[in-house]
């Protein structure tokens, strides 16, 4: 029997789920305080809704014919889906959206990745999206819930922004080796545009041209309320040479960086696309939001101590001392758990006290209670703190304060 | 281009989506009081992983080849994933999952029903199961979970259990008989008892047999567990007539209906199945868990009035008055941010006053402010409440107190 998943799926035993489900509920926690709301779509979409959307990148999206003869694929993204949702629910479908519409949503998403190259072929993706209203003032909203999400998180972050539309006119080839300057510097980029065609000057002109680009006036006017919002001035840049990938872009662009690395690769990004909802309903709405790389933000806070969250959701684990002294360790646990302490009774009464603790340890429970013949005759329980090396008696009216 | 999901396939448009979240917290809530920990497994599986574990049903499995020569299966259930993972991170396998393993696992399955009949394709499962040990004690503790997350959910419920053992001998076709005694009552089991093949007689002395067999000794000793652990009396019933559908059930079987309407189908159901992990691994490692059925159980929460959860999370708009007045708007949404109040500022600078209303009332938010010359003025803010249809002019420094 096979005992392993596909290439790129991956299990989340406990340790690795309680921290994404620790790093989601941190997130969650914004998004709420910002009133978006969560939306969900199913896992399969027909195959035409995502054709055509993802270019070149088409080819990663995984497709089958079902026994009912649909043609399906996995979802690639989660913009697609809510600019299918948009279309059909909103004002020029159903007309049960409510206009602007603000929603995250946390579903994964699949693409038939070379996974040797450390991606993921299902990864979770956390999307947030404002339809409807394209100002500067939707911009900067998305640009403070960002910097509030990675202030919960306790990450130091920059946001870099710059517009799509002063980029317009300039080859995507010449973009796309632009957006290489952290990685290979001045000279690689000028070298890669000379081997893509430009001559030495004109190489050096479109470079210098693009890093003197200065701000449209809703890039301005998007700064300006940021700031009035009260965010430290340092928190946002404007970078002529951001481009981000996805041609759908039309307004503003934004990626998040760490403030003590802002050249490596971005946290969190996104931007403005007004005209690909229109793709769906034939009218266009406009849209902006963003997508947490949730793999980087977790190592980015793995790396600086921020994730370390406790292996097991279990606090106290109640031993068995012996089948006969059951009733009183049930008693225990019941009492615990109705104060909301997260507790274990050991399950299986013929075990060694030994094995119990070796459970406890292993597992990562910080608390073992156990109660023997001498505890019961005293009304008392002794509770090991496994992480200090040290146990107490304890009388049993006291217990709880012990515990919290 | 289709604005539309495959058949069986759901949207959750937020006021649903917060919904299942509702639910979903509570349920998460008590399998974390009782030290269930989370696992997360992929979506996809290798189609040998699910092969030969479902009988008759196999050929609802989503199955596929991916453009890499992979077959894969779409999730059909958490519990063969579960098998898995304990066969391969468990004692023989990698050996870094601690036994007893308790999890619980809240991910989808897919299934290729027929969506005719109500039933969905891709659905979620909520499962709790404890691996590694078989015995009363992790029986009781089982269902005192079941009762205590229906406890949370509001529901007055009734445990039916029985033992698989018993059933041992009766012919499977006979038992998928007996299993339909609710809806079809003595007369309907009989004649279709007899139309399978049974004289008169021997039908209903099979039923007779069934319907008289007593506990085994270990339900009696899950029974007395269960009531010290303080449970009342008539929230656990030993019912010889459950049947269960699913062959790998080898000890308790157990059910969770309303105490109101105990015929009615059931809204969360499991048992032992001892034998199934040994598939995977080789050595058997016994097993006991249920799934709560979650479209039922909140059907029956929203007819008893349970599930009537806001149907957005925002509890306040902030209006725009007008161009000229953003930044006391932006003030005031930051300061209720701060103070964790779910706040939306309007985002369309230009639109009237009486469309930011309609947004709110549309939307179900319960209260908007306004803020306009006058109330800057005297330095207040008009706080409208749209569900009293009242409005108030609140200071500012009192503004936090009054939402509250």
């Amino acid at each position: 029997m096979k005992t392993q998943t596909p290439k790129g799926f991956r299990d989340f035993l406990p340790k690795d789920a309680l921290k994404r489900k620790f790093l989601l509920d941190k997130i969650i926690e914004v998004f709420e305080r910002f009133g978006f709301d969560p939306l969900e779509t199913p896992t399969l979409e027909f195959e035409e809704t995502l054709a055509g959307k993802y270019g070149e990148e088409e080819k990663l999206i995984y497709k089958f014919e079902t026994r009912g003869g649909d043609k399906v694929a996995l979802k690639y993204d989660q913009t697609v889906p809510l600019a299918r949702v948009v279309a059909q629910y909103g004002p020029n479908g159903q007309q049960v959206l409510p206009i602007p519409f603000k929603r995250y949503q946390i579903q994964a998403a699949y693409r038939g990745e070379n996974p040797q190259a450390g991606r993921y072929r299902e990864f979770l993706q956390c999307d947030a999206d404002i339809v409807g209203v394209s100002n500067s003032l939707v911009d900067a909203e998305l640009l403070s819930l960002m910097y509030e999400i990675y202030l919960n998180l306790g990450l130091d972050v920059v946001i870099k922004i710059n517009d799509r539309s002063l980029l317009k006119g300039i080859e995507p080839k010449f973009l796309s080796t632009i957006d290489k300057l952290n990685k290979i510097n001045d000279t690689g980029v000028l070298k890669e545009l000379e081997e893509k065609g430009l001559s030495k000057d004109k190489a050096l002109e479109l470079l210098n041209k693009v890093k003197n680009l200065k701000p449209t006036a809703n890039l301005k006017e998007t700064q300006i309320l940021y700031f009035k919002m009260g965010y430290p001035k340092d928190s946002l840049k404007f970078d002529p040479t951001l481009i981000r990938g996805l041609d759908y872009y039309t307004g503003i662009i934004m990626e998040v960086v760490l403030k003590s690395d802002p050249l490596s690769l971005s946290l969190c990004g996104g931007g403005r696309y007004d005209e690909m909802i229109g793709k769906f309903s034939g009218v266009d709405l406009p849209a902006n939001g963003f997508s947490i790389g949730l793999e980087r933000t977790m190592n980015a806070m793995a790396k600086q101590g921020l994730l370390d969250t406790p292996p097991t959701n279990t606090k106290v684990l109640v031993t068995l001392f012996s089948p006969e002294l059951i009733q009183k360790s049930l008693e225990v646990t019941s009492n615990l758990r109705k104060e909301d302490i997260t507790t274990e009774i050991w399950l299986d009464p013929g075990a060694k006290l030994e094995k119990q603790l070796k459970y406890a340890d292993t597992k990562g429970i910080p608390y073992v209670i156990i109660i023997g013949p001498e505890e019961i005759k005293n009304k008392k329980v002794m509770v090991k703190d496994l992480k200090k090396k040290t146990q107490e008696s304890i009388s049993q009216p006291n217990l709880l304060d012990a515990i919290s």
